[in-house]
């Protein structure tokens, strides 16, 4: 087992930096914070006596030797970047869980075949720019590199300047690496297995996502002396997709999900009536038909509803993956070491997007959840128990050793 | 009749302070391009001979002597603040159209018996910080100066504080002056006398209006992993009372009219299901009980919808003023001066508010509006043509005039 007392201390240590408003988080990908929470695990890596190494997309790779180098590395990771107002779970415990699967293998002085590789991929949240799980989905080759570099977040800087200027630019190609197999241990983020008391979900699947950013342009004008048959309203625009969007979630719901979380108003003033609105459109469904056909009606939808209020739109996809089944092997590696070390277990969906989702395409990928309490994530108020992140990096652990092998 | 050419002019000058983006001007109140904008208005004023003054609300007002100088004054003036993303005329025409005035009374040699004041009351708008029509408020009683002081922008600055700051909070104590009659030139901000080609509308009354500031609180949640049961999502709340507004507002136009332009969402991120909004609901109608019936209706239907969402709901009233009926007698003067100067003329509502509605709660009040191209402003294209400008200007020289008596 690992030592689950490092593993909580290694977590409240790292949720110093970058702390947020209301206990939780804000270490947005390549802010300062998120380079000053880098050079803390690097710190903590170099002390395990791993070999670090950072590619051109500022993914941080830390290796600890098989006894056979030449055999492609077993990775274990998730990311250490947040939400403006995130956890401090929700991609830490990842990165964590396997920084301590290795300290463990240290302690005991066990060595693998495989060297074991310990991974932070930048840019996971895809909050402060678009879309997320950045650089796992360049080295995956899904993403291009030098489009990515040049995607602007809200004040207009751009992704490879930042990522720059935080000094944490690699030399490394990207997804140059032999990946023998890739394992992410992840807080659920819903509410299932609190819900139903179980210890440990077995990742089999994910599910796919869109996300649309739409444009509206109607006019400027003001709300006072502009009668109503006159007007060009992008705010009622908006209001409308943002209805259309929940309706036809609703539809498909438990097998879809659907929401607006950004939003921006132009001139935003309380007497302009909006002359324009940018949002952008999350759908998710572990069933691609069902994506589509979401996608299909909201296109139509706001076709209807520009059309009605005399407002022009444009739709760009700024985010998109489709469902992800996981290899057998690992997603049964998995479920094996939940046996083993008796834990409660049940098959999951993945909700959320992980970089495991993108590995998946190019390397045999599994995943690991614990419970999160009121299955709440993407907020301060995050929570987890020292237990339950233990019954993860525990079963983390024996999946990874027994792939590596000793 | 006064100087068009200069009045234009004066005008395309000004408009070089705070350029906007597009055309127009971002000259908001209380901002160093505020500031540079009263340097030139009161260089203009010294120019024609003016005494200046300027109150603790940072009003200015610029006296031309009368020949029984114990006479109260006529006031005339408008205000120089405008939109973020405003035009060139709203406000601006009618400062610099009281301006010509006295400068063509110079030109002329006439004298009058009242002395006249030119005024640029401070805030007008109320982009920046609400309520709209701020210094005249204060000055007619209805606002408390302590308590707008207070009042912050989205950054948190506050109103006293950035006044203070660019130099223009005067010391004399606001509302003390005594007024005989004020008018108030202003360009139409709607369609009516352009669709009709009427060249002055004889403003008889002016609508009533509710600022509702509205926060809707529900829970930041992950857009991809939450059960569409377990959501409290504040952005659909905001949606929903978008779009209760605008019903209620079609139920009863051409009665009223409203919309919501002002909305921010937190944390604002794309896979964040909104756990706050706040946004600002502006209701007007030119009949008191039709503002009030409206009211009613959008706090019962805020209430529903967040029942049924289950998020909570406040509600701050933070503008307000009730349908104003103009003086009969200031009203009379300027029909009188249009019908003399034989210009088209009709009798028209304001649909926005403007200083004179505060100001003939306290001194008979009449207001002079000439049309704007499309209806249009609020909007960096807002556009008016040298003759509208100058017929607006020489009937408020008339009306005026003849009421400061030759
Ligand atoms: N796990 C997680 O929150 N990832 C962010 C990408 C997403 O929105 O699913
Ligand atoms: N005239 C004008 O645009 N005033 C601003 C206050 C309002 O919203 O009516």
């Amino acid at each position: 087992r690992i030592n689950s007392d490092r593993l909580w201390d290694s977590l409240m240590e790292m949720a110093k930096i970058g702390p947020g408003i209301a206990g939780g988080n804000n270490r947005q990908t390549v802010t300062d914070e998120d380079g000053e929470g880098r050079h803390l695990f690097k710190r903590w890596c170099d002390a395990a006596g791993l070999e670090t190494g950072v590619d051109e997309m500022g993914t941080m790779f830390a290796r600890r030797e098989g006894t056979d180098p030449s055999l492609p590395p077993v990775y274990v990771g998730s990311h250490l970047d947040t939400q403006p107002t995130g956890g401090k779970y929700d991609g830490v415990l990842g990165v964590l869980g396997g920084l301590e699967i290795v300290r463990s293998l240290n302690d005991l002085d066990i060595k693998t075949k495989h060297p074991i590789v310990v991974t932070n991929w930048t840019n996971e949240e895809g909050a402060r720019f678009a879309p997320a799980m950045m650089a796992s989905g360049v080295f995956a080759g899904v993403l291009d590199q030098a489009d990515v570099y040049e995607h602007t977040d809200k004040n207009g800087k751009k992704f490879g300047e930042e990522l720059e200027r935080i000094g944490w630019k690699g030399t490394e190609k990207v997804g140059d690496r032999k990946i023998h197999a890739f394992f992410e241990l992840h807080i659920e983020q819903g509410p299932i297995l609190e819900d139903e008391e179980i210890d440990i979900g077995v990742v089999t699947h994910g599910q796919g996502l869109k996300w649309l950013q739409v444009t509206l342009t109607g006019k400027e004008a003001h709300t006072g002396s502009t009668p109503m048959p006159k007007r060009r309203n992008a705010g009622l625009g908006m209001a409308r997709v943002i209805e259309l969007v929940h309706e036809i979630a609703m539809d498909y719901q438990p097998d879809a999900v659907g929401a607006v979380g950004h939003m921006e108003v132009y001139p935003n003033s309380r007497n302009i009536i909006a002359g324009r609105t940018v949002f952008t459109i999350d759908i998710r469904s572990p069933e691609k038909e069902v994506l589509e056909a979401m996608d299909g009606r909201i296109r139509e939808g706001i076709d209807t509803i520009c059309d009605a209020l005399d407002i022009q739109y444009k739709i760009e996809q700024v985010g998109a993956f489709d469902p992800v089944t996981f290899d057998k092997g690992c997603v049964k590696a998995i479920r094996d070491a939940a046996e083993r070390l008796g834990y409660t277990h049940r098959n999951i969906v993945s909700g959320a997007g992980h970089d495991a989702c993108w590995i998946n395409r190019v390397a045999p990928t599994a995943m690991v959840m614990c419970p999160c309490v009121d299955g709440l994530s993407h907020n301060e108020a995050e929570e987890i128990t020292k237990e339950w992140a233990a019954a993860g990096a525990d079963v983390l652990f024996h999946a990874v050793v027994e792939t590596a092998v000793i």
